[in-house]
């Protein structure tokens, strides 16, 4: 039985550690919610000031989720409170590097803390040839592991499985039924060698009460309007494209216009201006919208004024344009 | 010419832009000065809710270079006004994934935006198959490129090249003469196949007026102290090693005791204890001391007050324990 004097002594310990052990304390107090947190939420490739990019974490029956993986997201996972050892899946929605930076540094952090629970990522074909680089990543270092004579390294790909999705696949898993359906993030000619081997996904989750379509990087799509049909909650991309033009030519000012041109074509066929997220939500007649991978990002209230307005003109259901690390909970009201 | 108008027009997109093209804006406020900034101050491989993992940034003549790349730098580089597309150089004291585990999102976004100029990685031996992993992780998502038909992608590798250095490495480069030498961050006995294999290197940048020893991990070492006589800048690691292994057996609680007193064992051998970084500074004579890569990082006033005790005890010069985002002027007063 523990007495007063210990009770002190653990309560003065766990107050010295209060703040570094902020991970174990959130984990615990949200392990009863399920919940959705926009990790980052700027659109890469450009690496952005205010906003991390791409990734999300989903929280169902207490474990963790993560939704494509953009540089930092093992920091983010950290800031929302959540152990990478505790990571139970990683699903990346297309092989863009936004959207798979940070993964190297989930699957190489969690060996090095010797991460004992098993970790699948699924995404689409490629998915494997792209883990396995991340182990060829790894292999040197994982040999001199933490240069003590005698010990035996875990191989780079202890407790990772990779399991490869595609347009149609339906996996029923332990906390949720998981789809997954092309959408029109690429504009490979239908039934084309690369119509078949580079896909880009639209994702959706069945929980028990609750069910969430997470729409990856798409440009305007039918497929991906049904799979939304009726859901919970439909968390959309959106771009702001001449604004992203715009910022890609300060940036590169010797480009040539053709290629703005160009990079203007691919931007609106790829992606979803405010318009179409409100077109979208509306035709799927969604409960709820959050709207995440923003280009340009949020910086001003007038800026996120100005897009909840072009998206509330087409969707009149409860939206947010959301920030890094806001919580979104899973529950029907 | 420009008339009024059209003035007002490009002041008007300007302002639209001012806060997505602070990259930019610094990146020229910042030309003339010759800067070290800590980007992650928190040592690995947990990830921290407070401070990102080990990153630095070296300006000097106002090219970019980064001193260890641990997950997250392309974001903390965005957040310090520099662009990853003018990187020159990236040095990585050694393989450990919470230095490198960043270092496949730079890469791979410098080639989702076409960087044009070549970037260089130095690093100990291993750092080509190190790299050579990121460009196979990188292979099947740069083959999808933009998803657009008849596109030809730069293979991943384009405008990257790697130079392997070592124990005694002195290379005279254009704004500084880079040295490196082995610490005691490994265990491996002298002219094992281990010592030459896997080498923890501490580095010296000596710019035209000004020199900076960054130890990366290292346990105590003659060789490091040598490194560091009389320099301008001594950027040291430093860890409070009871309280890490306190950390690591609260994320741990089933781990057996016998393992955590390897990790004591290890730890203390192989990093700096408070006390032990300001004897190095005091036996180099080091005119400023920055100490970054803390264990268990700084989350409180009096964490930074007990730290900065024990170093100043035995080194009386000008000591900074820093944070994520400080900034060094390397200019000798």
């Amino acid at each position: 039985m523990m007495n007063f004097k210990s009770i002190s002594k653990s309560m003065l310990l766990l107050s010295s550690l209060a703040l570094s052990s902020i991970t174990l304390t959130s984990n615990s107090a949200n392990a009863a919610n399920n919940e959705w947190i926009t990790l980052g939420t700027m659109a890469g490739p450009i690496p952005d000031a205010t906003h991390s990019q791409p990734a999300n974490a989903l929280l169902v029956n207490g474990n963790t989720y993560v939704v494509d993986a953009g540089d930092g997201t093992a920091g983010q996972l950290a800031k929302a409170g959540l152990d990478i050892k505790n990571v139970k899946a990683v699903f990346i929605s297309h092989l863009h590097f936004d959207h798979t930076g940070g993964l190297p540094a989930i699957l190489s952090l969690r060996w090095q803390t010797s991460a004992q629970n098993e970790l699948v990522v699924y995404g689409p074909p490629g998915i494997k040839e792209t883990v396995d680089g991340i182990f060829s990543f790894m292999n040197y270092g994982a040999a001199g592991n933490y240069g003590v004579p005698g010990q035996i390294p875990n191989p780079a790909n202890t407790n990772v499985k990779v399991v490869e999705v595609a347009d149609g696949t339906t996996l029923k898993l332990e906390d949720f039924t998981f789809s997954a359906i092309r959408n029109t993030h690429f504009s490979w000619p239908e039934n084309s060698p690369e119509w078949k081997k580079f896909q880009a996904l639209s994702f959706k989750f069945e929980l028990e009460d609750y069910t969430v379509v997470f729409t990856g990087d798409t440009g305007p799509s039918k497929a991906v309007e049904q799979l939304s049909q009726g859901v919970d909650l439909l968390i959309s991309e959106m771009m702001d494209i001449d604004h992203t033009v715009n910022k890609i030519k300060l940036a590169n000012p010797r480009m040539p216009e053709k290629r703005f041109k160009g990079i203007h074509r691919h931007l609106s066929k790829h992606h979803l201006a405010p318009v179409q997220v409100g077109e979208l939500a509306a035709a799927a007649n969604v409960k709820k919208l959050v709207i995440t991978h923003m280009a340009p990002g949020l910086n001003t209230p007038e800026e996120v004024e100005f897009y909840k307005t072009q998206v509330t003109a087409e969707y009149k259901g409860d939206t947010t344009l959301a920030n890094d690390l806001d919580r979104f909970e899973l529950i029907r009201k």
